[in-house]
């Protein structure tokens, strides 16, 4: 059975200012759990579990059976994002910020530029990893990778992508000259204009678009082409990176 | 003020039964009851809105007079679906099922085959406006096009945009021998195929994919590369069908 304290910490957990303050944060149900589990540089601290799970996952609860708990599930969905509660919830130390690898001058990465929902930070993380990109970088106004509802829509994405949160002006300083890349309205058509095959590839946020400061600093402008007849104002934040990431990729 | 049986009937409208049977469906917010209002195709029944709102949209108001009722906002947060209570709500007549146009043989569409979540339904719906693709249709375990998360998420585009819940094999049998495009796992690359510049986009289930049955009757099977070390098992539904739509849009 969890305790009390231990439900209140897990509770806790959901908030950002307490994920950094005890430097934890909560994965959970059985495939995201799975995968985290089976990679060594994650940092599981505790495992919580049913009964069930423990024998599906035999071998997986073996091996941590020394920070395994079994609880149930009615425990679990006190202390759960999900609307169905899950089998099983491991708690993870955070991970150091720097630990996204440096930017190099052969691949491409995104930036997020304030990206707030997490539904679409998640898809991003997504769309990053189906397209091999090393890391997603994150302006520090951006909803925190590490949240329940990001990590739920990644759909264990974070487990492969590298973030790390940083101020864009921060990250340029270190590949000066990188190209720099993003969509706005009077850019070039993306269809039609050459691009780099490498850079930081910018995604605004979901209302505001790209800010300001950083649209000054972009060295390649681009523009998704509206349709004949097309009325929609904007694309959806994650539906453009996909495109945008997608041609970059195959256009070479 | 609202009265009892109204905030009943207003609630009830979240719910599909309570759409089909009182064939209505609710809009919410400045912006996109604007729009609304300002389009003839749509019967709006009701308009409730806040003091504030009857200034600032002091013509529409007007124009509106003989079904506007003003209340507080404490009244439209009591009905409203939005996280933030908006200053107005109109009430519109659900449209026949029917008004989609019919398929010709020069246009893009989408069959959604199964789209459950609501956050993609809308996005796949502005995806759609963006492109300028005349219609959508869903399949009958789609999630109803009318509810207030789409209404919401599509961000306006259901104004613009038409849709038809019909059968896959129904809408075939309105185009025989339309050339039919769908993702699956071992198709041929987005990127290298040679693909029609029409035809009907089948978007699959979040889970599934796309069902067995629409899948025998694809005649084009695509596959949007993974990138290299690329490890999703999949892109999200509204991410695909905007990476396919804009492929297919600009590739002639």
């Amino acid at each position: 059975m969890l305790s009390h304290n231990q439900i209140k910490l897990l509770s806790a957990l959901s908030v950002k200012k307490y994920r950094q303050k005890y430097r934890k944060f909560i994965v959970e149900g059985d495939k995201i759990t799975a995968e985290l589990l089976s990679q060594s540089q994650w940092q599981v601290e505790n495992l919580f579990a049913t009964e069930r799970w423990t024998k599906e996952y035999a071998a997986l609860a073996a091996a941590f059976n020394g920070i395994l708990s079994v609880v149930s599930e009615s425990d679990l969905s006190k202390v759960s994002s999900l609307s169905t509660p899950p089998e099983v919830l491991a708690v993870v130390t955070l991970p150091e910020n720097d630990a996204a690898p440096a930017v190099s001058g052969t691949d491409v990465y995104f930036f997020l530029d304030g990206i707030r929902d997490p539904g679409n930070m998640g898809t991003i993380l997504r769309v990053a990893d189906w397209f091999g990109l090393p890391a997603v970088f994150c302006s520090p106004d951006c909803v925190d990778v590490y949240s329940p509802k990001v990590i739920q829509s990644s759909m264990g994405a974070f487990l492969r992508v590298a973030t790390r949160e940083i101020a864009f002006r921060e990250l340029l300083a270190t590949a000066p000259g990188i190209p720099v890349l993003g969509a706005v309205m009077d850019g070039r058509n993306l269809f039609e204009g050459r691009w780099p095959d490498h850079g930081l590839l910018v995604i605004g946020n979901e209302g505001q678009g790209i800010s300001p400061d950083v649209q000054s600093l972009l060295t390649h402008r681009l523009t998704i082409p509206k349709g004949q007849g097309g009325g929609a104002e904007s694309l959806n934040a994650s539906v453009a990176a996909g495109i945008i990431a997608a041609f970059l990729k195959n256009a070479h």
